[in-house]
């Protein structure tokens, strides 16, 4: 039986764990990149292991999500990324260089080389065959550290492309369709990998495009083979030497296959407030539109706005639609400027923003009260623009573009002869120096990672104690979320660099009180309820407790994600064998937990101070119980590379 | 005895009062510009003077100041802008067609004409004889509506230009020398007119450096004469026909004569925070720049910008230090674009920001922790970068290019030639259609003018009856700020286009009661010690009590602009005959005010419920008291139009 694309890369990269679905498998990882939203959490992880230099073949560290610098605290991070990546033998970028993912696309990644990256959206360099994927910042900090990664074996899902597109259909519609077709459920645990006789009439950008979004499914990531075109696209860059084809054996075995014709596809839009709300442009015609933004990691490519630039050419858009320009990087820009495309963007009435993530990830451009806005980005959640009424659609740049010029939704049918699909010009400039190449060898060793007083390295965890002589700090109830825990804003979210200062924030609006008291006890626990920890996948809500003095929390049941974040950062998480015994345990209660008598699954008794005792127990696989012992994962990181 | 260029452009444009310094006169205004920082209130309230249409040869209403759209409110008000400027006969500039001062001297100002901004450098326009001056919301608002805008009669200062600038000396060197010279206080009650053979030696972008900067000085305006030089810059503008000779008489009087010759000028640098700390470049060799910022309404033109591209060409700044470029105007882009020079700034490392004030006004690009910046800017103040300990200097473009790939302060000798001074080309692109133009006659009756859930029109203020019965609602003691009325702060200045809401924070930092017992009141007056209204000049700090019904102030003494403020919003500001009465009027105290009794400076008993009486007096014109008894500025002219 031949083998997927999929099969082949993990094949090559397994590390650990049987390839079938379901089964946790270990790979080793090729290259990371990190954008500086997650990034700056993910360094200092990375700074804790302590192991000197990143032992992949390539890591990058991007800054494209908050570029702004309003205030010391932001450049400061920039600062810090910059340094560290020096120090620690990574690439920097820049703001302002581009988005992380469409340079990675047009400088690093490889055909059939494993790429995990803090931001979800790292499957876009699936587009020329990497298998790419959005991971947690301690998976990357540890991915650098030459750790493997961890993840279910995916089910393969062939997406077998017939035909070419026609008219206005552009890569963004194909994926569009499929999210129409399988929801934004409809792809988790799954690789989605492309083929087919349609695959090579698709563009290396609407490649890109279509496994960019791939995220939207919920899918582990998506794959295009590695082909003639990518090899062309790679030349280009003048990483000709990067190609390697990579293609799917002629008889592989799928779990699925869902098949596309894509000569059948219109220009499609998905409606307020999810990605899968999809439907064709001309069902909405007739909506006034009052701002149309380009760009993104999903659009914002040299096709995508040299596709724009010949629709505006010579024509005004309406002064009630707002457009926003943001190109994908400088190199994007530069292939613009030198092409005369600016002006036409210009004189049409566009804004021409920097080479950033910008409105995508509600970074300005958010649209008026109630306001219909086009979007070529990936995500339209409802608030997600920064206008918590704002009405946000999805769409290609080209539809985007010529809906921009009529100010409201049209016929597809009357818009005439679509612009020629573009393909890069035979010189294609470099922005290489723009990346900034760590020293060589010891040279490295003279950087000084620069701090800001907001950026405080990652304290060292001490090991689980044998019994831990603690107090109930803080009692609370069933479906404590991750907000309560440690709430967002931006006043919060500024403070990520700093788990000092964020961890004064820790059950504040819950108990205004928390801090001082557990301050004032040396430590604590938390009693709760059902499902406790639900909601975002943020790190702080355990590492702030682990700051606190917190060693356990004991609960009815847990929430997933929240669970594996306290294993991570070294805080037990016990179960109550009997519910009712969550009476049992008050707020201030002195208790012992016969922490050494721990073992995966196992019941120990904890000895309140009136002599009563309370059952627990656990499901901590044995690894994750060591992660614990040790102090967290990052001590048992260390331990095994010492 | 001749005239100087000031004393023809007032005499001119002279409604009422003698030309004699210190002695106020009325102004006819041809001109006025608005920015949307201060321009949302300056617009609602001449819509509530309610005439209809602007009453100015041109009103200009420009968006530079916040651009980022960061949730609903900013573009709500940018909306707001241009509906309001439709339906009122107003030309609007929409976000990133550029700063206000540089788009007003490319597009619209004219030599001879008077004009006023709602913005301290609208006398930018100086730089092409334009009679340009910096003013309140509300005498915009006024100007626009016919109404004279008053000053004090200036006195005219001749700055005698000899010989040219040479090597790396630039305007920017020109202004800062005075302000060495003459300090930030130097220019209070004062016109700086520029004259001498060495004038025509300065480009008109050299000039417009020099009167945007005057305003650093503290003077009334700065002004070129209009020339060979002004009419090639207005005819390469398309603008051939809105060029006047301009200048002063050969035997013109002046209160008082500077001389500077031009060819003894080298680089200078102001230091951190005032504008008038300058010193010479070479002073400072040696230390590190974090951050150069070349842009801002001082220094953003096509020859600055064009300048620094020559000087960064083929170069690469230091990573260690930032270089961010923002362009005046969509105009200075074009220019760029069409000659090549976008990408020499890219390839340098540059960040090319969009087309507004951004960084200078702390809309991001602020430095690290106690970071150096060079800034082309006009203000150096303390934490107005946005970071409180960076340490910003001032220099011309060509010096902040230059500095920025040392990467640290050098002296200019060791730079070498200076580029070649740069001239417009022959063809200029025009950004004409980028304006909004309001439409011809009755079809600006049918523009519906759009509001956002944060824009509140002015509500029409009642007349002062004959006698206030009322109660004190709040006793405060000395030195009460504009910052104790009404806290500045993110929060609450995103409410400045809504009185309602922003009123709700009036004395929230002295009395959390005081709202919702003047509410329960019905209104009340205040009670203060000295110098009541010290501080900024923010109108909401009369508009607020105002609209919770405070009829009066009675105080031992008033700071100046607070007092003009009250008055322009109907406010009786009433002082104690016998300080000592100030401990006779308790908090809660109900008393009657006989109004109609009040006449300028004349004293009335205020009866107190017991029975006993205060005295109070005032320090009124007539024109204010009539202003306050019609209920505040706007009624009056209402009045007065009707």
């Amino acid at each position: 039986m031949g083998k997927s694309i999929t099969h082949k890369i993990i094949e090559k990269h397994l590390v650990s764990g049987e390839m079938i679905p379901g089964r946790e498998v270990g790979l080793r990882i090729d290259q990371t990149l990190t954008q500086d939203a997650t990034g700056t959490m993910a360094w200092l992880q990375f700074e804790a292991i302590n192991i000197g230099k990143v032992r992949t073949d390539l890591s990058v560290s991007y800054v494209d999500h908050n570029t702004l610098q309003m205030g010391f605290r932001n450049p400061d991070d920039h600062r810090y990324l910059r340094t560290v990546a020096a120090r620690s033998g990574a690439v920097f970028s820049p703001a302002g260089t581009g988005i992380c993912h469409q340079l990675h696309l047009e400088n690093f990644a490889k055909p059939g080389a494993t790429l995990i990256g803090s931001d979800s959206h790292t499957p876009t360099a699936g587009g020329i065959g990497s298998m790419a994927m959005g991971a947690g910042g301690l998976s990357v900090a540890l991915a650098m550290a030459g750790e493997p990664y961890f993840i279910p074996m995916p089910k393969v899902v062939k997406v077998h492309l017939t035909g070419a597109l026609t008219g206005w259909a552009q890569g963004k519609d194909v994926i569009l369709h499929l999210l129409g077709l399988l929801t934004v459920k409809g792809g988790v645990g799954k690789v989605f990998e492309y083929g087919g006789p349609g695959v090579a009439s698709l563009s290396v950008p609407d490649r890109a495009t279509i496994t960019n979004m791939g995220a939207e499914l919920g899918a582990t990531t998506s794959i295009f083979p590695a082909d003639a075109r990518t090899r062309e696209f790679l030349e280009k860059m003048g990483r000709g030497s990067d190609f390697t084809e990579l293609s799917a054996d002629a008889d592989a075995a799928y779990d699925e296959i869902i098949e596309i014709d894509l000569g059948a596809l219109e220009p499609l839009v998905a409606q307020p407030h999810m990605p899968d709300r999809v439907c064709r442009v001309s069902e909405l015609a007739g909506k006034a539109i009052d701002q149309v933004a380009i760009g993104s990691c999903t659009n914002s490519s040299y096709s995508d706005l040299k596709n724009t630039a010949q629709i505006l050419a010579g024509r005004r858009i309406p002064p009630s639609t707002d457009l926003l320009i943001s190109p994908g990087s400088k190199q994007v820009m530069k292939l613009l400027a030198r092409e005369g495309l600016i002006e036409p963007l210009l004189d049409a009435g566009a804004r021409v923003l920097e080479c950033t993530c910008g409105p995508c990830i509600g970074m300005g451009g958010s649209p008026v009260s109630a306001g219909v806005s086009v979007r070529t980005f990936n995500r339209n959640f409802e608030g997600r623009s920064g206008t918590q009424d704002g009405q946000v659609y999805l769409a290609s740049a080209q539809t985007a573009a010529r809906l921009a010029l009529d100010g409201k939704f049209t016929d597809p049918a009357t818009w005439g002869d679509a612009p020629e699909r573009v393909e890069l010009p035979a010189e294609v400039p470099s922005i290489r120096d723009l990346f900034v190449f760590p020293p060589a060898g010891d040279d490295a060793e003279s950087v000084e990672i620069l701090r800001g007083p907001n950026i405080v390295a990652l304290e060292e965890f001490d090991a689980l104690p044998a019994a831990i002589e603690t107090t109930v700090a803080l009692k609370v109830g069933d479906n404590i979320t991750t907000d309560h825990i440690l709430p967002a804003g931006a006043e919060i979210t500024a403070l990520r660099s700093n788990i000092p200062a964020i961890s004064q924030y820790i059950f504040s609006r819950v108990d205004k009180e928390f801090v001082s008291r557990i301050k004032g006890l040396g430590g604590g626990i938390i009693v709760g309820g059902e499902n406790y920890g639900q909601g975002s996948s943020r790190e702080h809500a355990a590492l702030g407790p682990r700051h606190l003095g917190v060693r356990a929390v004991i609960v009815k049941s847990l929430a997933r994600i929240h669970r594996a974040n306290l294993v991570n950062f070294g805080i037990l998480p016990l179960l109550l064998v009997e519910p009712g015994d969550y009476d049992r345990l008050e707020q201030d209660a002195s208790l012992t937990i016969p922490a050494a008598g721990i073992k995966p699954g196992n019941t120990v008794a904890i000895r309140l101070a009136n002599g009563e005792s309370v059952a627990v127990t656990n499901d901590l696989t044995k690894k994750e119980l060591e992660i614990i012992q040790s102090g967290g994962l990052l001590n048992a990181v260390r331990n095994n590379q010492s």
